[in-house]
């Protein structure tokens, strides 16, 4: 019986490649999974292109589904074989941040018990999931099963995409009748469209210029699509609702033109819920701010994760109130991940979301 | 019997002056009241330079305190000779923003109900409060009767000054335990600072430059102070709170260094309030902000008016909670209130409040 | 031209009557509508039966949609001839209680500004909805125009039925993922059921014994229907819940059996949402309630009013989220209102809401 | 070295007695500390009077202040002889209640993570704090290091008393100018008085009967002391409030009289918060309930616990917001403890909370 496994491993900026590497050993507290499918995510283009750094050597990704394989001494309430999924997020529970609700930003094993998304750790400061097996920390905390009858691509995007883009129209505090503007309609801007619908905004506008990502936008909850390349977004957004501007609007790319277009989107009063990832610094017009008298709020998140938040987007998947498994447009065997890099990157043949199956 | 008042008056950049206008004449829900003691705010030095843009002709001013004079015919539950004061933000409590709660946005007389600052008139889009007289609008909404045995002066930071900085932290989500910084001592911070320790914030502080507005702070109920003109205040806070920063900061002064220190002093996960009125374009530096991913929030609220406001406010003056007084430095009869201005602006003698009386 | 209406007057217990009054005439800040359609509440039954006193002459009914016959002086922002509806629950928009954000327990004209159930003045404390018109007061707070496009049944289950009902799923707290009973299937509890739908809930459980409401509820949104004549419901909410018990429940009928049944179908940490009017003293079980160490919640509403609410509502309708006509079974004209009491208070014929024409 | 340890144990109703244990040793995830400071608690009062049920054998207490004696070998980040405290609630951070922020009814190893008042395991389901050893479960969520400078009575309130008490004001949503009212001053309602001052109420009534406590109270921050054998309490919050009712009321003794005239003394729209054990089915009287239509919340909390909790609270005393240890009024020897508890449980000598040191 082999010791090792496959693993997509970054080298350097530009090159992630399958390689192998020992399949880990459980501590006390953890928990190994074998990943039965998983994906590729806008974060792991980052870290190719050099733009977010990780060690080299280090296994990528963050979204795993899978079977527990072997279980840590004390790690209670799960058996080997079980189906599981785990969120890109995987807090302690025990740090002062996750004590405090704040379980993105858990710094267990820091003085104060906070860093900045210390909570994400797959692929980031432990080995990730594009590999056969995973070890996943804190397994009590971190371990979700998959209901019966879902299958691995249901409940793929769950423990990211569907996680940050519901989180999107939560953290704007979206409430019935609200209207909603999401910018960007890739994977996760997407499910933050099915949000804002599954939160009770009634008129929620989707921004693109891809005409089959305001498709599916339009699938999964948009009442409205806007086409960037067309028209000015503010301006459509601002006759669409007559004036009045949005409650909530909701960033989903990490570019100042979408930030931006988001803010003079709003209503005084409202609230932009920034999910993109950015890689410069951000302005904030003074217009667009009214001067800081707007009554206006900025919030971001990352993406939610643990046990309890897995279980609750698999029980939204499971209803059917949201079909996440559209998001799923192309399958690529794990031994054929370096060609799924290269067709999620470079977006092309429509692409929205990979599975990946060792 | 006259019907003519004196009222300090914006005329161009650079000059207001004490003239003579007709006694306003209430309309059917308004009141007229007769200012017994006023006083001079930043944002009034901001229109004197013309830094922000009012018709010329205005009355300035929106701190009140006064008698009711007449009442417009439709007025129920005052009567002439009540002691009243009114906020600086005065909704009309039927807009559908007021009626979302969202007050100091009060567009009525819009289409949707929302306008950017829409609920504050007086000194802004109606004639203010540095008169003899003052109408009220809305007036049932207004009017807040002043308790028995407060004086003038302790009310009247009430009707900006302390609802504004009290809203810094209760904006900021200030809980049990927290620790807040506050940017900026001038009158608007000091109250932020009383605010925090009124919330339970249990670590407080305060900075700024002046030596007497740091003693202030400490009197109002900071833990700690922090002169930035001989340390780094982010650093320093950072050292005071070993290395975990902040759950909340308080923008109190309206410049990117501050706001940027705010930022830079937070928690992961944290709260920035913003109060100050900017008059430039905001930068958020990308390290400060976790590139999006630090579940930070940034929220900015103008004075909440009202009289439900007011009420609250003075029963925090009355039970002896804060002692707002303390911040009237200096008094001046109304026909003196261009030298009033003259020492305001400068901020000479270690002028906080000027209390104006016709 | 006459100056004299049809209206239905609660004469004694027992007896509500078509008979003739004045039309009324708007005050400066009122607006007298023309009524369209309005309907029948369980609450006019209550009235009916001399359960809930009101004044003997007073016309009945609090859910109107008409057009703007006639505004008062003060009145901006409408004009004669406009669809309009207006919420069950008025406020003034100026009492403390609605600047606090308590609409429904306005105390206007009291000395604290605070009334229990004060808000709600249709049919209660002045002239109601079952007449051939309606003075609306406060108006510029409470009449909200129909969007084009709407009928008038669309948009009359909005005064009371669905601002109610929705209210339900919103004070619970309702979040994505929660698992929410609603017990009772009349009206009320439809729309309860559709808000917990409407606002994410994944596990919907709808309790009746009439077939044809538990059939309806489907078409609104449960997952689950639970017939109580069949099956002990807190014992089918445990199964069907796999043990876990409720996020949210919902009671809806106002008897001690659903309350109770709301409270022991919660988990530990629950929220018991309140809809009911009781008619008696209610009994929390000592087990039930954890003997108050269950971090449980019990929270009641009075449905929302006024017209940025009423927007939101026909905002729902209009977009498809809840098809709100549905409810509508039976329709009359004014002159046969008696018929329509009759057949509405002993539920015959299995109606839901009556629709009636002027 | 010896290997056992001196304990109150609970025999039978009516009998705890002082006997001796093994000393417990860590699983990997725990920790050993030796009690320096431990107190007896009404709980506890309850268990010896078998009105609360636990296992005959079963070490009692919930308080406890100590020192790290044994570490787990997985527990990380604290060291042997570091000073701690343990809140009486001891979640374990990884159950699907946990992770949804409801620590107290933790449900870790049972199948859905929720178990009502689960997280009570001192005294309760595991060996508790009145021994020369506890071991503390799941202790890097536990375990909270005591600030320099702190004595052991200064902080022996947190893990339960001041807990409990001021969650008695955060669950009642207290805002700054709110009313509120305390009914019952004992340890619990003292804290929940302090509480209430802490986070802005500006009119605070405690009501009791005690004069002692009612001193006390007033030092705890209460505004108006109200004596229930003098005056009816109702009648004397209506008079003080002058007919308003209060924003928020706090039960803190586990009765039907104060639970009722808690909700008596609501405003419309107002909350109570019930911190008491009850002993018996509570009674909602349908008028104080304005028959379900006053928008009225009732909200019971159990002690919060987690380090992060304890470390806010001790943050409290250490910035001298509450002088927590003047609750102590007698000091015990463990040997003593019977005597102790005989003292306590018949409450003589003005007894609050006693000390008790091994």
């Amino acid at each position: 019986m082999t010791s090792r496994m496959k693993a997509a491993i970054f080298v350097e900026p530009g090159r992630i490649v399958l390689d192998e590497k020992p399949i880990p050993d459980p501590g006390p507290m953890d928990a190994v999974i074998r990943i039965t499918t998983t994906t590729i995510c806008g974060t792991d283009v980052h870290i190719l292109k050099g733009e977010y750094p990780v060690a080299s050597g280090l296994t990528i990704g963050h979204e795993p589904v899978g079977v527990v394989w072997k279980l840590g001494s004390q790690v209670e309430g799960f058996r080997e074989g079980d189906r599981v999924i785990a969120g890109a997020i995987t807090p302690s529970g025990h740090s002062y941040a996750c004590l405090c609700g704040c379980h993105s930003q858990d710094g267990a094993g820091t003085r104060h018990g906070f860093k900045a998304m210390g909570g994400w750790r797959f692929g980031n400061t432990i080995d990730g999931a594009q590999a056969e097996y995973l070890l996943v920390p804190d397994a009590m905390a971190n371990l979700a099963p998959v209901p019966d009858g879902l299958t691995d691509e249901q409940v793929l995007m769950c423990p990211d995409i569907l996680s940050t883009g519901l989180s999107g129209a939560e953290s704007g505090g979206t409430r019935i009748g609200d209207t909603v503007a999401v910018f960007a309609q890739g994977p996760i801007g997407l499910c933050a469209t099915a949000g804002a619908r599954l939160m009770g905004a009634t008129t929620i506008i989707a921004v693109d210029r891809v005409p089959e990502r305001l498709a599916v936008a339009r699938a999964m909850g948009a009442d409205h699509v806007v086409d960037f390349s067309q028209v000015d977004p503010v301006e459509e957004i601002m006759r669409l609702t007559d004036g009045r501007g949005c409650d909530v609007t909701i960033e989903a790319l990490g570019r100042q033109e979408t930030f931006e277009a988001a803010l003079r989107s709003l209503r005084p009063g409202g609230t932009l819920s920034s999910l993109g990832v950015y890689s410069a610094d951000l302005t904030i017009p003074l217009g667009a701010y009214a001067a800081g008298l707007g009554d206006l709020r900025i919030v971001s998140t990352l993406c939610p994760g643990g046990k309890e938040r897995m279980r609750r987007l698999m029980s939204v998947v499971a209803s059917g109130r949201i079909d996440a498994k559209s998001l799923v447009t192309h399958r690529f065997r794990l031994d054929d991940i370096e060609a799924a890099y290269d067709l999620f990157q470079h977006q092309r043949d429509g692409v929205l979301k990979v599975a990946i199956t060792p």
